[in-house]
């Protein structure tokens, strides 16, 4: 594994969910693994499971941690080639990424979709440009398009949860004040695809994600229908595709209910807006991962680090 | 002690004074206690000296330190129950705590007044919820309504510098172009109560502090008198808690003179206005204490959290 | 060496720039020397290089690192003597500096010119005062008008590539859309005055820089004629001196090319705007030393801390 930003870069899924959950149960066993190594966090935006169980696993590794919150504490970055920079963007990424390699041995990036322009956000400008030109590993703290760190999470969530051999696995989508990126969705896909699962998505009309990415995945646009002896429920929200970065906010009967979820476990990636999303009796039931979910985060990003550190 | 909120947690205040002390004399005598172990550090306000003798405290434990500015850098958090969470605060903390307490072993946080409503200071949302969802013990690094590790600083500055048996000691109302929190006299006023001192308040009429924290303590309107013999004069700004969250600024002969302090030693907790606070004479003379009662807010830090990483 | 806020501080740039090159090749041979000790970073501007290059040193030495961005996280700093502290300003420097000498071993401090005042700026509020105050020693991380550490690194860089024995080395202005200090280029100048080296400056009518700084040093105002058979040409905008803080940004002549360069190779401290600056040609041929002046940033820093560690 040379970078960590698509749960592809893994040589394995399986073998890493087994590692991760070793790791969970002697986190401090690699703790000399990262003596003098440094990651750099660089976040574009806000983030709390991310930075805290990002510095926890690097600090798990005995790295050192150097976080950076790019807007405010240093320059806003050009991405295009050939321009002439005389607007506030004071950096090109060619120098900022080959700068910063200099100093971290891995460096991880969250810098989330703008919601603005789809083919901008699709390119990836950020993850696309560091990748391009630094010369230490990437790893994705959430980009436009992918957050596999949570992703890895969830797999190693569903992994200790799972108790059938074929467990139905339903991506049901939920409604939001705010247009919100298709990250979430797009990972936990491509992460489901490499499970022995009954996978499916339920979302309204005009909310199918990109279908490049839901190609071959059955998409049902009656929730009830999905959710029939659903073994996990992974609700999420995401802004429509197809009518780029907009939310429709009159569709409050897609929210999860505790009638609606059934026997099955519950999973969100969280942060997560109570009462709209999900009810609060379904946050709040034994039946809810999302706790646990947050928790494998420091295991996800642990197993990355090491495998980075370790090639 | 399973968490430190406010002074009465301590088990015995002459006890942590005394290993305070201690500690400061060794302060690297415990580096391996902390080890492996992760202080969160929570700021929904500035801070500079809290901010960093925590950050030192818990390096003298061998402890991993990681900070975050709420506002900024994570999501704006809700505090009540049942809401429809549809306004700009988009994480309850119900989930931020038990998430965050996966990731740290102590968390700590600043969250100051808001004086605009006293029931709710009063409640301590921040505070109080942290303490219900969290996991893990919860440090105060000043709340709404108290500010403990500085009233437990000042407490060991005291025992250091005092020469009398009983010492008299005032705690005296500064003016303020600013409305300030009650939180720094409520603590020292807590502490004091363990103290065998001579204790009085003096302030202005209508800046009387809540008769629940002052009780049986003698307020005097007149400062002169209150003066009178002190050997530790405590000053500080609060603003109505009457008239709650006013402030009136046209009372500038409360201002701490070289003249008033007579013979007596100077406390202030930090940042102090000059020459509305206290004048030059008073900061720049030998009786000022406040270099030393911010060098112990390292140790007062540094107990708390040695004492709770032994239980 | 009891401080280090102008290369002059050094006892001696030669031994310097060697030691610097020794820790280099082994950057972590002294990582017990800093074991228990802690660097405070102040950013009262923002930072990439500085921020990380001086995270990183200091690792490589086994120190603590706490930073703070002084004008988000802490409180706004009054350097006046006598005022009436009634502005926002609510902590003076005073209180600050020595407070964060007991927290710190080393405080470094990044505080730009303002360029609306020069006789302020020329004062140097922040450094001189935090220099006054504090108790232990200050480095300088840039102020209104020096950057030592950059100018060190410059120095390290210079040494690694040059063949020559005495090389000609040009400091070439370039055009900017926004006014920028004259820091860089300041302490570059003192630097070079310790270089065995045919040094000389080049910029436009009404954009010499400070004739006290560049006393007896050739100032070129036709830039072909400087360049000619140049080793070394430093490219840096700064905005004028004389009319202080104005920018003419109808210069566009003097950004450096590719045909200007010749065969000499190219620096400059970054961030660069490109095609403004310097065009693409030049940032992306092997003469361009930019990405090694940022590397050898960590070594300058860590010279420096180590130094005032021995101490």
């Amino acid at each position: 594994m040379k970078k960590f930003t698509n749960i592809s870069d893994l040589k394995d899924l399986n073998t890493a969910v087994d590692e991760a959950i070793a790791l969970k149960k002697n986190p401090r066993a690699h703790v000399t693994l990262g003596e003098g190594k440094t990651v750099g966090l660089l976040f574009f935006n806000k983030s709390l499971r991310t930075r805290l169980s990002t510095q926890k696993a690097a600090n798990n590794l005995g790295m050192h941690v150097m976080v950076m919150n790019f807007g405010d504490e240093a320059w806003n970055l050009e991405y295009e080639d050939g321009t002439i920079m005389e607007t506030i963007r004071s950096e090109h990424v060619k120098e900022a990424a080959k700068v910063m390699s200099q100093y971290c041995d891995i460096i991880c990036i969250r810098a989330f979709a703008g919601l603005e322009n789809k083919e901008e956000d699709q390119a990836e400008p950020v993850l696309t440009n560091f990748i391009k030109y630094a010369t230490v590993p990437i790893v994705n703290l959430e980009s436009a398009t992918g957050h596999p760190l949570q992703a890895l999470a969830d797999a190693i969530t569903i992994k200790e949860q799972n108790t059938k051999k074929r467990p139905k696995v339903v991506l049901s989508w939920a409604p939001h004040p705010k247009a919100l990126p298709h990250a979430v969705a797009n990972s936990f896909i491509e992460m489901m695809r490499y499970q022995d699962a009954d996978f499916c998505i339920t979302n309204p009309k005009g909310y199918d994600l990109d279908p490049e990415i839901t190609k071959g995945i059955d998409i049902y646009h009656d929730q009830e229908e999905a959710l029939k002896d659903a073994d996990f429920v992974y609700v999420k929200n995401w802004c429509s595709f197809e009518d780029y970065g907009k939310v429709n906010i009159s569709t409050r009967e897609w929210m999860m209910t505790k009638e609606k979820l059934g026997d099955a476990k519950f999973m969100h990636c969280l942060p997560i807006r109570r009462n709209i999303v999900a009810e609060d009796a379904v946050l709040d039931c034994d039946q809810s991962l999302v706790i646990e979910q947050a928790n494998n985060r420091t295991y996800s990003a642990q197993y990355v680090l090491k495998t980075l550190l370790e090639n």
